[in-house]
């Protein structure tokens, strides 16, 4: 037999599992910080609830996986945390408005793989549902800020309007029908560049003319509209934007965001020249309402993916989150001839909080010593007769090579500094 | 279009989303204590894994969730977090033993769907792989222990050793061909009761006099057998959990464990008088070296389901883990008449790292309080001209009524106690 990976699929071990954890830890406490609770649900869902008028559209259920049960019912693996997030709302209609809810958890698409596409990966979401305030906009973008300061990096926020993009296209005379293949073109400004769009355009028959006005607009310093309700939202956004003192925000009215269903703000993260937005959303005020069949929930959202945000931590590598360790253990207890005493300061260890581990298998100093060695394990202990008749323990500090004596209070006090 | 969720799946919303994320980070936390760290792996594999012939078995293969991808490729949801550990160490030959891991995630059985049974459930496993020492079997009762205390439960351990079982079945008579069905039969004993086990021994062909003298000896006070390996390895695992402080452990020789796979060492873990185990497990020094083809790969390991630990700390209600309260937040801040100036004070508690959150919708006091009461939001703040003036906020305990004024600063020292 062959051992494989599903393809799309990676296991995450070592440092990579470790700064993982670490990155949900952070970004959970962020969340939970700015008021919003957690909310999980199943991978499996309906196929009719995936494939809802509504929901994510013709393109991403071309890479739905699809199964059916032993009851012949057709399911899907979830490809988003949104489309559950109607669906939980349409099921639960007593849920108190604005729900601010977060959820982490793996989704799927089964699509072409590269290095910087798989097929189950971890999304890191927060809504609120039920409330148009601007402030909620504001208070994604401050999320975003206060994650990426944490982690070391500066971030860069690009922000934009849907009604500014829609009324630009308007005023250049562009017809309504070609809004939705304008608004992807525009998307794709960052792969294939000013010059690219206006091809597209013009192929898709958008006359020269339309598509020169249509680009002094989107890189205007001083944009007037025939329509200003979306520059009125963005002034605001940046507004409250700035009473959550986030900083370095960059309006960019070329922003478009590829999907369908953004109705106000739309904004975009990015970490110093990376070229792929590390964090994005926007708000989208029909989408739920319209899933759910009646009723008004205007929504904002933003979403973090965890492998994005896992490989930027692991390139910056700046202290605080990323970490060299293949474990989490701080202090690797070599017992010398003697196990079940050294079980007990090992107890005393655990009981203070202390990652602590001991070799079990009765394996020689040197063999232990190049076991803790490769894991990166910080310190190592060692624990035999004479040790133990002092009250006094050979501490090993594995990156320095140095050996200091501790007593067992004095070792916790250190160990836990 | 019905809005559903898929059979056998369930959201979790409030405090029952809560209590699972403390859970989890309690389990995390004393999992690393103990020196595991964690892995990640795809819910995909490939179907010819989840199938292979020292897999989970044909039993469990029957309710597994089948699939294919764009390419034809043949999938399957995993069904457990074993089989994932033992492809990823045949993946990863270079792995270091004692190789001491954590998982928690979704696995997936397509079965009969019950209050108890559900489609889609967590995992929480620890394994040590690579170790005979029967101290890693103690470390598995030594966490179970501590969880269920640090939850507010007294644990009662059921200990056993399929030795001692084999040797039980092999002393009374029986052949070794009808010893794995003599072991699922005494496995059921909890659910059919010693009545039913000899029925279904009976019918199966087991002499009366053999299943009389196999009763003797599975309530045997003062076991003897002809191969006291298995007895000789009890006696190690109780002195072990001793030293790691384990108490309430019971030796049980009718406790079986239904899966294949032991061989050593098994386990179940009781809270008081509710009848299904909470966590169990146990040694099984096989499988993962035959699944990998080659090499000894002598392991131990133990299971939480987050789902019915969850149930455990929702029946229990112990303070700790337990919550009312529909969302993590602290506090709930009421502008009156001033947004702008309260995000201030917003800003300076989430500073302080207190969870707080505040109306965006510009609604109404009285609205704002049945907002906060139907979440359960223990405080609530109010802020006004007055208020900002004297710089005194006023502080809303929502279990008591009870309002006192605070100034900034002892504001957060209030909700940080």
């Amino acid at each position: 037999m062959e051992v494989l990976n599903a393809k799309g699929t990676r296991d995450y071990s070592g440092e990579e599992a470790i700064i993982r954890e670490r990155i949900v830890k952070l970004l959970r406490s962020i969340f939970e910080m700015y008021g919003f609770s957690p909310l999980d649900g199943p991978i499996l869902e309906r196929y009719e609830t995936l494939s809802a008028k509504y929901a994510g559209g013709a393109e991403i259920l071309k890479e739905t996986f699809r199964l059916v049960d032993q009851g012949k019912r057709d399911l899907g693996l979830r490809y988003d945390l949104t489309v559950p997030l109607a669906r939980f709302l349409a099921m639960n209609p007593q849920t108190k408005l604005p729900f601010k809810r977060y959820q982490i958890g793996k989704v799927f698409r089964d699509g072409p793989v590269s290095s910087n596409r798989i097929r189950e990966f971890t999304q890191c979401d927060v809504d609120i549902v039920g409330t148009r305030s601007l402030a909620a906009d504001a208070e994604m973008l401050a999320i975003a800020y206060e994650f990426l300061t944490k982690i070391g990096i500066k971030p860069i926020i690009k922000v934009n309007n849907r009604k500014v993009l829609n009324t630009i296209i308007d005023d250049c005379g562009i017809e309504k029908e070609s809004r939705d293949f304008v608004i992807l073109a525009i998307d794709k400004f960052d792969k294939i560049e000013e010059k690219g769009v206006k091809e597209e355009l013009f192929a898709k028959g958008i006359p020269p003319d339309k598509i020169i006005k249509l680009f002094k607009l989107l890189k205007s310093d001083n944009l007037k509209l025939s329509d200003e309700q979306g520059l009125i939202e963005l002034k605001e956004v940046l507004k409250f934007a700035g009473l959550f003192g986030v900083k370095n925000i960059k309006v960019d009215y070329s922003l478009a965001r590829g999907l369908a269903y953004y109705t106000g703000t739309v904004f975009e993260v990015y970490a110093g020249d990376v070229k792929e937005a590390i964090t994005a959303g926007g708000r989208y005020d029909k989408m739920i309402g319209e899933f759910m069949g009646s009723g008004s929930y205007p929504a904002v959202g933003i979403s973090f993916g965890l492998e994005r945000v896992s490989n930027l931590v692991l390139n910056s590598k700046n202290p605080g989150v990323y970490t060299e360790s293949k474990t989490v253990t701080t202090v690797y207890i070599i017992p010398i001839g003697i196990f079940d005493e050294a079980v007990n300061v090992l107890n005393e260890l655990r009981k203070a909080g202390i990652n602590s581990d001991i070799d079990l298998s009765n394996r020689g100093i040197s063999r232990n010593l190049d076991y803790a060695d490769k894991l990166k394990i910080p310190y190592v202990l060692f624990i035999g007769k004479q040790e133990l008749s002092k009250n006094k323990f050979k501490l090993r500090d594995m990156r320095t090579g140095k050996e200091e004596l501790f007593s067992i209070k004095n070792l916790i006090k250190k160990l836990t500094e």
